[in-house]
């Protein structure tokens, strides 16, 4: 693919686009918007430009379009797919400034935001006002809703509440000519026309630019209850899993870690204190939540009777919430932890629940024969493994030549356990290579076909997603 | 548009791909699929088609893109946009004979079905094994899960557990030139690519034809609790709907009925009695569900409250499973009443919740401007209101002339509201000449981009959707 270079002429034109917004240039600047949280990889664009508006954003494109130039949105730069990468340089389009939240609408359950909004912050100020967004990535403290769209992010509730996806009412978007367009309605409900609206989420910015989104809120729980759940055996975890659901119990988290995902992230984060004996190869993190809090006990009972009948160890039931912070600070900072202690790559296969022990035996198999220690852990409620595959001992050689064919017959045994290559993270930059495992040439065509009639130019976001 | 005729030599084709299924020509056969229940048109097939298999189906899309002869699915023919009416003739494809429930997999709660199963069996044959099939259509004794995934319906579920969109996993579809693809994985969670699976679904056959649906299902609920509440005012009425919500409770049905509704209904169906003191303008019918009795009798205390707070009249608690069942016979009626008594119209209206007095209050302004009478009902919770306009007195020359007008502003009204057009029943036919005004040109461009991506010749389902 070429493109044209950002010249002169062109971040005059970019410079005109905005009558609020910033372009930059800076090294620092552009090095800074080069990277998300993909391995060390490090794209960075020609030139960053921070729009305030969604009127900036669709000059901008247009510019882009006239001369073009590649354009990338990026959000908080948490991606784990390289989906905000500008591996063509060109312009960085940073959404950082469109963070506003536009209008918390009580009365109807939704709020309207910009797309640079912090998840967390989301959260937070709906929660003020008594009610629930409920999309919670790992990284909610610093991404975005945008980026949460763009990858249809999910999360350890989303076992219960469902992914981005299932709270977007309707989006703003920019195409690829400037022109923009509202995907759908306010509405819960809507069977009018094309579903435009989902087609945008979780397509990571390449065939339209989200400036606005409508989200569906909830109300807030009242009560939560938290349990650490230890097992001797993994495959003994992942099955007492499926037995919860069959149970007639929904959680709002069912996690899985590890033993050495727990051991790592113990190392690496302060104020977790946890004793592991030493025969524990798992651990269930189970949440349930609701409005009454007895309710959540009978639950929590009939969860404890599930697992003791799969063999669990003793359970841990956090009673404070700084007992629970500090587990789901365990949760939540494994990644983090791994990415500390060494260079490793994050794999996010999903595969129907039950599945879910064969493609842990199977990824343990795959690192005997290949050589790589793996450090598995997810949302097992949902049959999302997130598999790091650490460099350790292995050899560059190794890493850069062999890891690719293991990673490949990894994506197979997903695939064939009916699965697919991502559950959260999208498929960005790093996955892109394996598409044609998850799908055959004609599934692929007709997705070419759909990036090709919105962007026919190839501008958005290019070499993402489609091998 | 034009289009070949079925000639002979057609006809031959159509037999050949056939090993199973059977092609009908018959007078009666072709009236009997030429109808759906949209008002009383009527557009005949040239030649029924009833395949069984995918294969089958693969084969007769191929004659049909070969000879360029239009092919419409049928499934239950309750649809009441006019979605499966053949407008140009050509291939009636029957699903009927594609009614088989492939496999309960009650490990991952999941069932693989064909299109031609009827909502009501699917929902039996899981529920036996324990597992729950939510989205309800009123029309679920006779339609088809294909018919329900292509109009995307909803129902008085769709509250708590989402619309049919909502259910599905995967879909195998028949794309217009004959090839067979899946659309996704059959996982909850899916970051693969674009969302192929969702811009099938509510694409009412125009796009491609589903020959399979991998759907989620949930543990059957345990316990239900069911009241009606009067009004005197209609608008009293909707506002105590959101108040619900407000409260933290999200009941599993929130309908809404006219007195009109109710009067009518009472009259056309036999054993449900009811007295309806003559100052009551308005019923809410609500359903709360769950794992446990207690909690669902708090709930309804809670509801009761709301209620009362908002001017409701005395009310009424299904003590039984027959009473139950009388209360839903009662709603699920109000349609085949409106029918039976008048020639009609049905708009299938949606707006954010709290907007539905306006609307309700606009559409009784419009009908006095015009002079017709309106029977409103539906699913209050998800701001869908169902809006029956009779002819009663109406001269033929209002009716056809008038009409249309009156039913622009009606839903010129609906979408100045932050609404649209159809919630549950979908454009098809009926609803095509309002498309302008909830899609501006843009929007309708890139709507019509993806339709000619798809479907090249125009042959799939052709005058539907798009006007």
């Amino acid at each position: 693919m070429t493109f044209a270079k950002v010249d002169t002429q062109v971040l005059e034109a970019l410079r005109s686009a905005l009558q609020q917004g910033e372009v930059l240039i800076g090294e620092d600047e552009r090095r800074r918007y080069g990277h998300d949280e993909t391995e060390d990889l490090s794209y960075p664009p020609d030139v960053v430009v921070r729009p305030r508006t969604t009127d900036e954003v669709a000059r901008i494109v247009k510019v882009c379009a006239l001369h073009h130039i590649p354009i990338t949105p990026i959000g908080g730069r948490t991606g784990l797919s390289g989906g905000a990468l500008c591996v063509h340089g060109g312009v960085g389009l940073a959404m950082d400034r469109m963070d506003s939240i536009e209008h918390i609408d009580e009365r109807n359950l939704q709020v309207t935001v910009q797309p640079g909004v912090i998840t967390q912050v989301l959260m937070d100020a709906v929660a003020e006002k008594g009610l629930y967004y409920a999309p919670d990535p790992s990284s909610k403290g610093s991404c975005t809703i945008g980026g949460n769209l763009a990858e249809n992010a999910g999360g350890p509730r989303a076992v219960k509440y469902g992914v981005t996806r299932d709270f977007v009412l309707n989006l703003e978007v920019v195409l690829a000519d400037g022109s923009v367009i509202w995907t759908g309605a306010n509405t819960l409900k809507n069977a009018t026309g094309y579903d435009l609206t989902r087609l945008m989420v979780g397509s990571e910015g390449t065939i339209g630019i989200i400036t606005k989104a409508v989200l569906r809120l909830l109300p807030l729980p009242k009560a939560s209850r938290l349990m650490l759940v230890p097992f001797n055996s993994a495959t003994q975890a992942c099955e007492a899993v499926s037995a919860v659901f069959r149970a007639g119990i929904t959680p709002s988290a069912m996690e899985f870690m590890e033993r050495d995902a727990i051991d790592f992230t113990l190392q690496h984060i302060e104020g977790v204190v946890l004793q592991v004996p030493p025969d524990v190869q798992a651990h269930l993190l189970i949440e349930v939540d609701g409005q009454h809090e007895d309710v959540l006990m009978r639950e929590c009972e009939t969860i404890l009777g599930v697992m003791e009948a799969h063999g669990s160890g003793e359970v841990l039931f956090a009673e404070t919430s700084a007992e629970k912070d500090a587990l789901w600070k365990l949760r939540r900072n494994v990644a983090v932890a791994v990415k500390a202690h060494t260079v490793y790559k994050e794999e996010d296969t999903v595969v129907p629940r039950y599945a879910l022990p064969q493609l842990l035996a199977g990824v343990k198999a795959i690192g005997s024969e290949y050589g790589f220690r793996s450090i598995c852990y997810g949302h097992a409620g949902d049959g999302n493994l997130h598999i790091n595959i650490i460099k350790e001992g292995l050899s560059d050689a190794s890493w850069t030549d062999d890891l690719p064919k293991a990673i490949r017959e990894l994506f197979e045994l997903t695939v064939s356990l009916g699965g697919t290559l991502s559950g959260e993270h999208g498929i960005g930059l790093v996955q892109r290579p394996y598409m044609d495992i998850a799908f055959n040439a004609r599934q692929l065509e007709v997705m070419r076909g759909i990036k090709t009639l919105f962007d026919p130019h190839g501008i958005l976001n290019p070499s993402k997603v489609l091998p």
